[in-house]
C-alpha cells in the first residue's frame, strides 16, 4: 500500500482509529480488526451502491451480510428513513453485537450512525465516508442525526464509531461540485486552527483540484488532525468544539431558507465562512486583507462566495435565531481574529447581524 | 422533612443523585439545584397529570414551562409518541440547555428519557418516577427506549439524568396491582446480590404491603443501592449489569407472547424469577427450598407465580431466542446459585429450556 496514514481519536472513555489511504475498501484485514461478531449490516445509498457496494461485500465475504440501500439526498435524512434501517435490523434478526457499516456521504453516515446509536441502545459501527466532505468533517466526532422539518440534525445522538475508513480512491468518482463542497470544510479547518495549513492550501489548490493522491492524503490528514484535536478536548460540545461551527450558523440558516436541496452543505459553508470573516472585521478587527485571501481560496476551489439572490435576509436572520447554537437566548457566534485563530463570542447583537446583510 | 435519603450514582464520566423521600415533589429548591437554564418541558401521562402535574408546576413556577401529556399505557411506548415529544420541543422553541422532566412510570421515563437523549443530540433531564417499579428499577441506570413492533426497548439509547427524585408520597395513589408489580423488582434486587435484604423483606412484607413510609423508604433505598452498585461497575451493559436481568429473559418473552398489556411487567418478572430459580435448580444446584422461599415471598406480595394458561410454550421459546440478551447466537441466562448470588451463564441448551416448560 503506497499511501496510508492512521490517526487516533483518543476520547476519555474510548478510542478509535481513522485510516486514511488508497484502496482501503478492498482490505478485508482492516475490517476484520474492527468487527467483533459474525453479522454486518451495510447502510448505503443508491448512487454509492452502484459504484462501491460490490467490492465492499467482497471484502466482507466472511460475515453474514445484510444491506439497506437508501434513496440518495439530504431530503431523505428523516426519522422515517432511520426507522426503516431499524426495521431491517429487526427483520434480519441482528443481535446487539452486529456491526453496522455506513458506506456513503454525510447523510448516510449521520443516519446510519443514528441507527447504530439507537438500535438495542447502541451497536458497534464502522464509517466509510465516500465524499471529501464526509471524510474531513462528518466522520470525525461521533455526531449522528436525522433532520426534523423545523431544523437540520434536530434529532440525533453522540455515538462513536469503532473505526473510520477513508479511501481516497473513492474520491475519483465524486462529482466536481461535491468535491468543491468538501474543500470548503478543509479550508474551514485551516482557518480555525492552522495558518500554515492554510498557506499549504494556497500553494497546493491546483494539485488538490486535480485530485492528486499525495495532495489529497495530506489535506485530508491535516483537516482530520485539526478536527480530532478539538473533538478530543470537548466530546459533547460543551465548549471549544463549537469552533468547528465557524461559518455554520450562517450555512445552516442558508440551507434552511433554501429548504435544503438547492445548495450543497459545503457551498453554504463557503458563503458562511465569508460572512463570519465579514462579521469578524467589525467585531474583532479581522483584516480586510485576510477576508480577501479566504475569498480567493474559495474561488479557486470553485465555491460560491455570495448569498443566493433569492434569499430573504429577514428569513435568514430568523433561521439563525432558532439555530441550535443559540444557547439560552444569547446569540453565540464563532469569530476569527486572524487566519488560524478563532473564538466563541457572545457579544454579537441583532443590529450587527442586520447590518451584515445590508 | 421527616424521611429523606440521598444516593449518588458515580459513573466514570458523570455523577448524579437519587433523592428518596417524602413530599419531594413540592420542593422547588431541589429542582433549582439541577435545572441549568430557564426552560423546562414536563413529559407525563393523562393519569399522572390529573394527580400530580399541578403541584409539580407550582414547584417549577420560576421557569418557562411547557408540557406533553401522553396517553397512558405500554402500547403507547412507540417511536410515533416519541416523535411527538420532539415536535413539541421544536414547536415551543426549546434550546439545547432546556431541562426535560419526566413525571410518570417506566413508560413515561423511558420515552421521555429517549426524547431527552435525542433532541439536539441530548439535553439535560430529571426523572420523577411515580410508580414503585420505576423508582426501584427504570429510573436508575440511564436506559431510555421505546418499543418496536418486534420487541420491547429495541429502539433506545443510554442517557443519564441530572437527578432522580423519588417521592414516596406519590405511591399512596398507586393501584394495588401496580404496587405489587414494583415489589417484584425489589425482590429481584435482593435475590441478585443481598441475602440479608431478602430476609428483611420476608420479615417486613406486611408493612410494605400497607405502604408504611419507613418500610418503603428502606426497601426503595436498598433496592436502588444494589442497582447503583452494579450499574456503576458496568454502565453500558458489557458485563455484570446483565445480572439485573435475572428473570427478565423469561419476562420479556411472556410479555411479547401476551402482546404487552394483559400482564404488568412486574407480574411477568415474578414468574420469570421463579423460572430462573427452576432453571438454576437443574443447572447450578439452586436449592428447592430456596425456590419455595422465593415463591412464598412473591405470593405474599400478591404476585403471580405460574405462566398464564394461554401461553404457547413454543412461541415463548422463540421469543426468548430473539430476546436482546441473546448475544451472538449463544443463549445467555442469569442463573442463581443461592439467594444473593447470581451469575451469567452461557451453557443453557435449547433442550434444557424446553424441559423447563414440560
Amino acid at each position: 500500500m503506497m499511501l496510508h496514514k492512521t490517526l487516533s481519536v483518543d476520547l476519555s472513555h474510548e478510542a478509535y482509529p481513522l485510516y486514511i489511504g488508497d484502496h482501503l475498501l478492498e482490505s478485508s484485514a482492516l475490517f476484520a480488526g474492527h468487527i467483533g461478531a459474525r453479522q454486518v449490516m451495510v447502510v448505503t445509498n443508491e448512487t454509492v451502491a452502484k459504484l462501491y457496494l460490490a467490492p465492499l461485500q467482497e471484502a466482507l465475504a466472511d460475515y453474514q451480510q445484510d444491506c439497506v440501500i437508501l434513496p440518495d439526498g439530504e431530503q431523505y435524512k428523516t426519522a422515517a428513513q432511520w426507522l426503516q434501517i431499524l426495521d431491517v435490523l429487526v427483520a434480519k434478526k441482528h443481535h446487539r453485537d452486529t456491526t453496522l457499516i455506513t458506506l456513503g456521504g454525510g447523510v448516510v453516515g449521520d443516519m446510519g450512525g443514528f441507527a447504530a446509536a439507537t438500535y438495542q441502545r447502541g451497536i458497534p459501527f464502522i464509517q466509510i465516508p465516500t465524499t471529501l466532505l464526509a471524510q474531513v468533517d462528518a466522520s470525525v466526532g461521533g455526531k449522528t442525526a436525522v433532520n426534523h422539518p423545523a431544523g437540520k440534525n434536530f434529532i440525533g445522538a453522540f455515538h462513536q464509531p469503532k473505526a473510520v475508513i477513508m479511501d481516497i480512491n473513492l474520491l475519483k468518482t465524486l462529482p466536481k461540485r461535491e468535491f468543491s463542497a468538501g474543500l470548503a470544510e478543509v479550508i474551514k479547518h485551516a482557518m480555525i486552527a492552522d495558518e500554515s495549513f492554510f498557506i499549504w492550501l494556497e500553494e497546493n489548490m491546483e494539485a488538490l483540484m486535480c485530485r492528486e493522491k499525495s495532495a489529497l492524503l495530506h489535506a485530508i490528514t491535516q483537516a482530520c488532525k485539526i478536527k480530532c484535536d478539538i473533538v478530543v478536548q470537548d466530546e459533547k460540545e460543551q465548549g471549544n468544539r463549537a469552533l468547528l461551527n465557524l461559518g455554520h450558523t450562517f450555512a445552516h440558516a442558508i440551507e434552511h431558507v433554501l429548504h435544503y436541496g438547492t445548495w450543497l452543505h459545503g457551498e453554504a459553508v463557503a458563503v458562511g465562512l465569508l460572512l463570519a470573516c465579514q462579521l469578524s472585521e467589525t467585531s474583532c478587527q479581522f483584516s480586510v486583507k485576510s477576508t480577501a485571501r479566504v475569498r480567493a481560496l474559495l474561488e479557486r476551489a470553485k465555491l460560491p462566495t455570495a448569498l443566493p439572490v433569492e434569499v430573504n435576509t429577514q428569513e435568514l436572520i430568523d433561521a439563525i435565531r432558532m439555530d441550535k447554537k443559540v444557547l439560552n437566548s444569547t446569540l453565540r457566534f464563532i469569530l476569527i481574529r486572524s487566519i488560524g485563530q478563532t473564538f466563541i463570542d457572545g457579544t454579537v447583537s441583532e443590529k450587527m447581524l442586520s447590518e451584515l446583510f445590508c
